[in-house]
């Protein structure tokens, strides 16, 4: 077996965020400071923390953070409303609107609202469908930052059996097509999967983003392959049993400093490219 | 082993038009009669062929063909101008071009323009964005037509393992997306997958979407597999090995009499869906 390959996420942010100092300096002395606005709606504490972790990590690099803060009460048509006229702000680079939202608002509806030019956090359908044609600006960020990690570290992809655990909107979904646009050969698996160890046991890549602590077991690991865990769950645990997996695998990501950090880096390059986009636009 | 079954295209494509019928004359009694514009661009046999096939089958239904046929010297620019047209074109419900256009052309340019709503192809990045998460109105038709031939002949999709050959933008990838919807496992493959026919042999259910003569062999096929061949190449000529695959295929659609008359079908189901829609609307 080779060497084993400990998938440091933080040294990934660290590099991506120190390209991205250069690019919020440039942009700032030609007069455009990018700016990304969060749109956190009701108390939810993870959600208050994630919100509040982007907006400083925004703001640690030289990019502005426009807090936005609505009561749980708000009703669809008036986040709605908020959205529009971030779309319309021409300040605002990139719209972040954190999921979840409390449940009587239609969450769908919102994300879609957002400007295909400002869906930096790449939630909308549009942006889902550039990404899997190809030739979108700012895939998902877990999935972007899946990808970078790959590449950060020369992981094979091309002709390798990746099989991902998850399918929502902005993880497993994403991550298969750029995965498959990287000539992986994709399985993606759910709920509903039968005989789900199975099928893990033949991937080179794993990607696990089932939101279910430990879900994917050692045993499941075929020798030499390459866990990414998306999972990042109650009490720092990610989606994969990584004292188990790291056993089999042959480089894997932990939890935390994995996937997270590269993550919100994600979010702040897309921020810094959308500002950048619309300035050579001007 | 079940009982061999065909899986008679042109029976559900039978079907499915008479359906529409009815829902013409309705149309065209409330004073909206429902148009297709085809647009073809140059003098390409086939793709001349199956316009006018496809134009055919709108007469026959009740349903406007408005055909566009451009020289194949035009440019990008110009046939951006008659797709804007149209979009703008009340009287026009849908909007089919013709693939492939000549290669000066910036074909995903073209197709991007058409209006989302009009697109009854199912070829723009956004349709498949909401094809694959599941609000789509109008998914890529041939896609949309195995999913209807598999529904005519109630084949369980839920927890089975489909395995994709393809990954067009839209084949491939949108009946990976449909079919994933639908609660199946789903692995895609394509011309950079390693042990091809490994992973076909593990299928419940197999799509040939890779556009070569008899490239999926017989051997491939877990006995009482379902094979859904969605090739259609010179001479009538499927992308699976017919004779061969249909000794251990459970079920397998014919080239031709397959998905094929479905896809034209379903053409004509989503350009009568968008006049109602429009006519819903006012």
């Amino acid at each position: 077996m080779e060497n084993k390959l400990l998938l440091n996420g933080t040294r990934v942010a660290t590099d991506i965020k120190e390209q991205l100092k250069g690019r919020v300096e440039e942009l700032t002395s030609r007069g455009v400071t990018p700016c990304l606005a969060t749109v956190l709606v009701g108390d939810d504490p993870s959600s208050a923390t994630y919100v509040k972790m982007k907006g400083n990590a925004c703001e640690k690099l030289g990019i502005l953070s426009k807090r936005i803060h609505l009561p749980a009460e708000i009703t669809t048509e008036d986040l709605l409303k908020t959205i529009h006229e971030l779309n319309e702000d021409e300040a605002v680079h990139g719209i972040l609107l954190q999921h979840p939202v409390p449940s009587h608002i239609d969450e769908r509806a919102a994300f879609e609202a957002i400007d295909i030019e400002k869906d930096v956090d790449g939630v909308t359908s549009w942006g889902f469908g550039q990404t899997s044609f190809g030739f979108g600006s700012y895939p998902s960020c877990t999935p972007a930052a899946i990808m970078a990690i790959l590449n950060y570290y020369d992981v094979p992809i091309e002709g390798k059996h990746a099989v991902i655990v998850g399918r929502s909107p902005i993880l497993g979904k994403p991550v298969s097509m750029l995965l498959l646009n990287r000539n992986a050969t994709v399985t993606t698996c759910h709920s509903r999967t039968q005989n789900l160890p199975e099928i893990v046991k033949q991937a080179d890549i794993v990607v696990a983003a089932v939101g279910k602590p430990k879900f994917i077991k050692g045993d499941w690991i075929k020798p030499g392959a390459v866990v990414m865990d998306a999972g990042y769950n109650p009490g720092n645990i990610g989606d994969a049993d990584y004292e188990e997996c790291e056993k089999n695998a042959g480089a894997i990501t932990p939890v935390p400093g994995g996937v997270g950090p590269v993550t919100i880096s994600m979010l702040l390059k897309h921020t810094v490219d959308a500002a950048e986009k619309k300035l050579n636009q001007q």
